[in-house]
């Protein structure tokens, strides 16, 4: 099935003078001509008919304004979490949450991975903390090791670490998780735990034992970082959460949020996919299907001498000689060019792992390029 | 023609564990029983086809995440605003850009008027801003005066202006707002002046001469504050903009946003509101029928003995006896308390102007109320 992305024509010759930098995510496919996006990472399976369905009763409803506090959606979310709504923050998508964290928290000093999502970053610099990297090692094939705590002491303010990691796709070891929220808490430092990606990795929605329904409030203050965007494969509707048990954090946080920041139309949709992460098989199915996949995946690539890096997400890091990108882009295939993420370089590249008759597109592509 | 509004059940009592707090805005038709939403101020012409159209489109690309530098909604406002894509910033909703300025420019000091929307205070408190308040007089009928001048000093940081102000519907004196941008200039502040209501007053969208369309950038930063949700009716959506000169201070105010914070549903349906802004008369349309229903309103409302504050704006402050707002309530129709406007108290309520019809409604209700 060839998915059928927006073009724009003429967006290259706009940028200029829009005040936007050279395209730093996956997903630009409003200045690229694509057939098949291997750039962006969502579950396979696509949009449940549920969820469209939610996003068209919002659609009924754009005269009202949403909620301000979320009742109906932290209500439904706190059942499907297992936790309380007052331990729920909801944000226009992670990205939303990150930056009100960083607002809320105003670290002058924060530690993160490399590589590693961009977005701490970004809402690092705007605010202007200074940032220490822990640097992942490719002979470990960039698995997060326990010299991480190490680098958390008492003027460490914030913790980011995301499970699975992107672009690596590695989970991190669960040991390893709770070794660093105490070591935060010990320290005073916040933990943020981005496990937008875990849902579809199938080993349940957090890594830390507490984290998954009852309390961690015993670690200190841990935010679990969570996204309706690549689980249900709706980036386009801006809906995310961070659950904590610190309620005064999750306050802290809310008030650099702007009022009604959910649209009426996330709000529905959040609400119907609150109810399928309880009710239904969706993402486990998903889970399944992506396992599958990225053996498949990584047996194809392996065959052609690319190098493919294990993790357990949706999506793979491979390596392999540059201009892969060029040459897939001239087929109308999208993949992320990985140069830009600290400590890797334009040999490294992250594919996402689709649906089986996708992939067999994929491979026959890159079959041709490599056999050439 | 009766609106029927999402009722939720039981969310009065749900309240307690939310973490919310009592309802600060109109609009909360989530724990009301509403027939007619008085409450909130959107154009009575309601969603223009070609609004839910583009919206509807935006949901089939759901899947997609949208431009994170917007360069086509940028490209269509520019035209409709006669301004360059570069002075354009874009935020889900005006109260997201209120944040990120504030943010941005981290303001130890700034001014304000009582009373005036609340969400400046918000933001402002969530950075620790000193607030400084002009009182606006009911003797003046709430008029902005000369006053605030000297209130603007070498230590102000920000300003802001509503204009039309919200809740007295009172534009301001065009030489004043020229005045007050000259003086901010003068002091190095911010100055922000929120013209979100001003399309439906019929005087076009800015009051600076320099605003409308060529360049104020001899008066220093001013932001001119506009948003979708009045104008065209759908608060659901989450879509507004600042249009500014200084290009380094929207690039400030970028830094400040999350990544992707306009939804693909906002971002199509803000460039079908963008052409329609320069296509049709909705506008002019909505403003005739706003003055002709203000002046029809204001009639019946003072033959009744309520006090009603001249303004300009799509709305109206009143004053009466107390209890009018359980009275309505009673009858399905929700207004505006304003006691928690500073400089306002429980006598005082903000109903919108609303079409023919419903306004009818209202007025009979309200001789009922008050010939009982």
């Amino acid at each position: 099935m060839i998915q059928k992305a927006p073009i724009h024509q003429n967006t290259k010759a706009a940028e200029n003078g829009y005040a936007c930098p050279q395209a730093v995510h996956g997903g630009d496919v409003y200045r690229n001509e694509v057939k098949l996006d291997y750039s962006v990472s969502l579950n396979p399976l696509g949009v449940p008919e549920k969820i469209r369905s939610a996003a068209l009763k919002g659609l009924d409803e754009i005269t009202h304004y949403p909620d301000p506090y979320h009742i109906e959606l932290r209500t439904v979310l706190a059942k499907a979490e297992n936790t309380d709504p007052e331990k729920i923050v909801c944000g226009s998508g992670a990205s939303e949450l990150i930056m009100a964290a960083v607002h809320a928290f105003m670290p002058h000093k924060a530690l993160i991975t490399a590589p590693c999502y961009s977005g701490y970053e970004t809402a690092l610099r705007a605010s202007e903390a200074a940032i220490t990297e822990y640097p992942l090692s490719e002979s470990d094939d960039f698995e997060l090791g326990e010299g991480i705590l190490d680098m958390i002491s008492e003027d460490t303010d914030m913790v980011f670490i995301t499970d699975p990691n992107n672009p690596t796709g590695r989970l991190t070891d669960e040991e390893l998780i709770v070794r660093i929220a105490e070591k935060c808490a010990a320290c005073g430092a916040v933990l943020m735990i981005d496990e937008c990606f875990r849902p579809l990795t199938g080993r349940g929605s957090s890594g830390l034992p507490h984290g998954k329904g009852s309390s961690d409030a015993a670690f200190g203050t841990v935010l679990h970082l969570r996204a309706f965007t690549k689980t249900f494969a709706i980036p386009g509707i801006r809906l995310g959460y961070i659950i904590t048990d610190d309620i005064s954090a999750a306050d802290k946080i809310r008030k650099h949020l702007p009022e009604w920041n959910i649209s009426r139309i996330a709000e529905r949709t959040g609400a119907a996919a609150s109810e399928l992460m309880t009710d239904s098989d969706y993402i486990s199915r998903a889970a399944a299907e992506i396992a599958r996949e990225r053996v498949y995946l990584t047996g194809e690539l392996e065959s052609l001498g690319i190098r493919v890096y294990p993790g357990d997400a949706n999506y793979l890091l491979i390596r392999t000689e540059s201009g892969l990108y060029e040459k897939l882009l001239a087929n109308g295939i999208l993949i992320r060019r990985c140069a830009n993420f600290h400590g890797l370089d334009e040999t490294y590249y992250r594919i996402a792992v689709r649906r089986h008759e996708d992939n067999v597109i994929l491979t026959d592509v890159l079959r041709r390029i490599y056999q050439e």
